[in-house]
C-alpha cells in the first residue's frame, strides 16, 4: 500500500535519479559537468522526464525545499564521505520523520554495508527505518553494498544476491544492488528477494550511452523492477543528459 | 503460562520450521530447491503439517502477514548476515512489541554467542528480551551458540551443556542448541538447561533422512522438548519436504 | 535501615548461599552433584538452615518464583559466561525494580572487575544500583574481583583490600571479595572498607570442610561480616551439604 | 531566513572572530599577545569593528555572558583539546538549545572531521545540530577539516572542496574551510558548496598582513562569503589587531 | 553567584579537603595513619579547622550523610580505580542532582585526563556538569591532568597551562592542577584559565610540613585561589595533620 505513492500505475517500476554522490564521492564526480554541481539539475531532469523520484540527502533537500514541488524526493538518511578506508560505517543522518515532515520524502533509503565489521549498527539502524517508514507510510529502500575482508568481489552473483536477501530479511520495499554481470545470475538476484523489488545501482559513467541501457535491458528481463541511477545521467551534458534519460525511462516503463 | 499458545496440550513438545537462514547464511541455502526463496513454501508445510510455528525475520514477516493466519509466527528477534569473520554480534532487530503487536508473534527468538567479545550486548539484550516477553505473554527462545577464540568445538557435550544453562540462568523458556553427539551426552545438556526446555537445531542438510530422523528419536529420549528444523526440511523438494515433515513432527509427539 | 530484611537481629552477620556459577562456570561446576542442577537444592538447603539469602540469576529466580517463599533472595543483577578470555566485562541484566518487583529480592548483587579495560562501565552501572536500591529499600551487594594486565594475583592482600575499599567508595552495603590469605591480612581488608559490611567469597571446593571452615573462622575474627558460599557447599551430596551449612551458619551467627 | 540575525543587509558577507583556540591549541597561542587570554579583548574588537559574531566555547560564554550585548555569539558546539594524536573525535559539548537559550548563541558551529575512523559519529551530531538550528532559528556553521591515514594534504583543492561538499549534503548554512592555495582553485571550493555558503579558516598568524589580506582578497573574488579570522587578528597587539581588523573588514563588506 | 555557598566571604579563596584517594589510589594511601581509612577522619578535621569543604565519593558520602552538618561537601561526581594502565577513562559515576539532593552537595566535581583516547566522553560529560550544575545553583570544580602517549610530562608548565584552559572553556568554575614547579610558570597557569579559580593539586606526602607550605605560598603569590589537599594532610597522624591544616588554611585565607 505504502509503495502507491510512487508507483502510481500500479505496476512496480521504478526509475530513481540518485543524487547523493557529493557526499559518498565528493565533487569530483561533478567535474565533468559542473552544472550538475547544484542539485537543480536533477530536479530539472527529475522534472522534465518523469524520475519516480530524485535521492537527496539533508542538505540538498533544504536548499531546494520550494523547487519543483511535482518531483518526488526519496530522502537518503545515512551516509558518510569517500575518504576514510576500512570497513564502512554510515550512520542515520536524518530520522524518518524528519525527511517525511520536513524534507517532503515520499520514500527513504538508507545503505547497508554487510560484512563491515560495523554491520550491526546499520542493520539495526535500518530494520528501524522500516518500521518507521511502515508507520509514515512511505517505503524504505535498502542500498546493499557487502564489504569487508571477506568480499573479495562485491559484483560477483552470489554477494549481490545475499544482498538482496538481505534487504528482504530486514523488510526493505525496495533493494538497490550493483549489476552482477548477466542476465541469468540477475535473475537469481531477483528471486533471492523474493517480495521485494530490486533495482540496478546505475554505477560509474559509461563512455557510451548504449553499453549500459543494454544492462538496463537485462535487469529489467531478469526481473529486476527498474534503476537508480546518477553519473550515467547527471555527469553527462544537459542534452546528452535528457537523451539517455528518456532512453532509461522507456526501458524501465516498457 | 506463557507456552500455552505454542503448547495446547501441555505436553511440552516443539517442532519449529526454521526460516531465518536467508540472512543468516544467504540465498545460497535455497540453490538446491528454488521453491524455498519464497516463505510460502516454509508456510505452507506449517499448515499442512502441523508445525507448532514457523521461524520468521520481521521482513518475511511482513510480507505474509496475511498468508494462513493459522499458521503460528516466531519471529527471531535479532540476526547477522555470514560474511563477516571474527567474533559475532547479533543486534536486536526488532522489538518484542512490534513483533507481538505487528507481525503476530505467539514467540520471539534471540541468537545468543556466549564466548564472543560482544557476549556481554547480546546477553543483557536477550535479558530485556525474556522480562518484555513475560509482558506480552510470549515465550522466549534462545539460540545459543558458543563462539570465539576459546570455543575450539562448538560441538563438545561441555559446550552445547554450558548453551543450554546459559538460556535458563537467563530466563528463557526454550532453547535452541545444537546436537552434542550421543544421547547420553544430549541428556546432560537436557539436564543442565534444568527448567527450559531444549530444542535440537536441525543443522544442514542430512543426504539420508533416516540419519537426522534418528538424531531426532535420541533427543526425545534423551529429555529434549523437540526440533527447530529448517535445511533439513525446506531444501528437500515439495513431496520430500512433506514426508520428512510428517516423520519429524510423529517422533517429537510421539 | 534497608539492611533490616536480611538482617532482622541487627548483628550484621550474613551467610549468603551462592547459586550464579551456573552462568559464571557452566553446568560442569554441577557434574559432581547434579541434584544442584536444579535451585530446588539450594533453595531446600537455604530453607531448612537459614541462610540469609539464595543468590540467583533472573532466570532461576522466575523459574522458582513461587517456591519457597520464606527463603530470602538476593538476585544478581549483572553476569556473564566464562568461555571467553580477556579483561571481563559483565553487564547489567537485570535492573533493580524488576529484581525487586518480579523476583521478590530483598537485596541485589553485581560485580565489579576494577582493572578490566571495560572498569568504567560497571564502576557507572553499579553506582547507579546503588541509588536505585536506595530508592527501593534494598542492600547493593558488591562482588569485586580485580582483573586484567597489572592484576597479577587476585588473592593478593592489598589487591583484596582495594577491592573491598572500591565497593565501600562507591556505596556498597556489602562487599564480596576473595580470601586474602590470612587472618591479619583479612583485618586490614575489613578495615579497608570502612562502613561497608566484608563478607568471604566462598571460591572452590575444598577436599576437607574443615579447611573451608577454618577459614571462615579466621574471617569472622578478622572483622568480616560473614560468608557467600556455594560450592563449598551445593557440590556436596545432601547429606554432606546439610552438614557444612550448620557449621557454616554456626560460625557466622556465633 | 534564520540567516537574517548575522547577515542584516542580506548580502551574505561574513567576518567571524574566531575565539575558540584555548580549547583546540592551547594557551600557548596567547604567549605572544598575553591580553588575549581573556575573551575580553576579542568581545572589544569585534564591538569596535563590527565583526558578524564572535566564536566562544561554553565557557568563556558563560563567563563573559553580560559584556557587550550588542555583539553577535557564534557557540562552538564541539570541541577538543590538541593533546591526542590519532584520529580526532570533536563530541558535542554543547546542545544547541542552550547555546541559544542561556548563552545567546545567534548562530551556532561544529567541527567535522571527514576521513576520521570517528566521521560518522561527528556526521550524525551535525546534522542533528542543523535539524535543532533550523528549530531555534538560527544558522548552522560547520567546521570541516578532512583528517586520518587517507589524507595526506589537507590543503589540495580536492580535499577543500570535498570538505565544502560535504557540509552541504549535511545541511549547514555556512562551511568554514581552509586555504587551497589559489583563486581558482578556492571557486570550485565554492562552487563544490552549493547553496552553502564558504567562509575562510584564518589559520596561523602570517608575519606580513599583507599576506593574509591578499588571501582574505581572493577568496572574496572566488565567491566566498567571508573569513573566520581568529590568530591573525588576535595575536597581534590591540593597535595592530585594529588595523588588520578593519583591513579584513573592508575586504568582507567590499 | 552559585560559588557563595562556598565563598561566603567572597574572597575567592578555597582549602578542599580532598578524600577521593581510596578509589583512584587504593587503601594503601592509608596505610601509615590507618585512622585516615574513615572518612570521620578527614571530616572531623574540616569541622575543626573550616576548610571550604571535603572531597568524598558517593560511597563515603552515603555512609557520613549525618555526620558533622557543619562541614561542606563536594562530591566527586567520577572516578576510577588506579588498577588498569593505557589511556584512562573516569566515567561519571553520580549525577549531580543525585549529589546535591541526596548528599547535600555545595559543589561538584570531575576528573578531566585531556590528550587520553577517551578524553571526549569526559570532556562531554563534564561539559554537561557545568550545565546541571548551573541549573542546581552549585559550583563545578575541574580536576584536570593530561594524560595519554603526547603527554611526556604532566608538570610541564605548558601542560599544566593547557589544563587550567580546558577547564576554563568548558565552563568550571574552579580548575584543581598539579604544581607547575615555578612561581612564574603558575602564574602563567592561573593566567591561562581567566575567569575560572586555580587551585593546586596538594599530591604525595612530603615528608617536611614546610616544603608543602612553600609551595602553597607560591600558588597564592602567583594568583592561585588556593588548594586542594590530601595526602599531606590525612597521611599525618591527627596532631600533625591538625597543625599542617592550620598553616595551610593561615595561608589560602591570607
Amino acid at each position: 500500500m505504502h509503495l502507491e505513492r510512487i508507483d502510481p500505475d500500479g505496476r512496480g517500476r521504478f526509475a530513481f535519479l540518485a543524487y547523493d554522490q557529493g557526499l559518498e564521492h565528493g565533487p569530483e564526480d561533478f567535474r565533468g559537468n559542473p552544472e550538475a554541481l547544484s542539485p537543480r539539475f536533477v530536479l530539472d531532469l527529475a522534472h522534465a522526464h518523469g524520475y519516480t523520484a530524485v535521492v537527496l540527502q539533508q542538505g540538498p533537500a533544504l536548499a531546494t525545499r520550494d523547487l519543483h514541488p511535482d518531483v518526488l524526493r526519496l530522502i537518503k538518511l545515512n551516509g558518510k564521505a569517500g575518504i576514510a578506508k576500512g570497513d564502512p560505517y554510515s550512520p542515520l543522518l536524518c530520522p524518518v520523520e524528519y525527511a517525511v515532515k520536513a524534507l517532503r520524502a515520499v520514500a527513504v533509503g538508507y545503505t547497508l554495508y554487510p560484512g563491515s565489521e560495523h554491520e550491526g549498527r546499520m542493520f539495526a539502524e535500518f530494520a528501524e527505518v522500516v518500521r518507521q517508514a511502515q508507520a509514515f507510510g512511505v517505503p524504505a529502500v535498502a542500498w546493499v553494498y557487502p564489504r569487508g575482508k571477506a568480499v573479495q568481489n562485491d559484483t560477483a552473483p552470489e554477494v549481490v544476491a545475499y544482498a538482496a536477501r538481505i534487504a528482504y530479511e530486514l523488510g526493505a520495499d525496495i533493494a538497490k544492488v550493483k549489476w552482477s554481470g548477466t542476465l541469468d545470475s540477475f535473475r537469481w538476484v531477483c528471486e533471492s528477494a523474493a517480495d521485494t523489488k530490486v533495482v540496478l545501482s546505475g554505477g560509474v559513467l559509461t563512455e557510451d550511452p548504449r553499453e549500459f541501457l543494454d544492462v538496463v535491458d537485462k535487469v529489467m528481463k531478469a526481473g529486476g523492477a527498474g534503476v537508480a541511477v546518477g553519473r550515467n545521467v547527471w555527469q553527462r551534458p544537459r542534452a546528452d543528459a535528457a537523451a539517455i534519460s528518456r532512453e532509461i525511462i522507456a526501458r524501465v516503463r516498457a
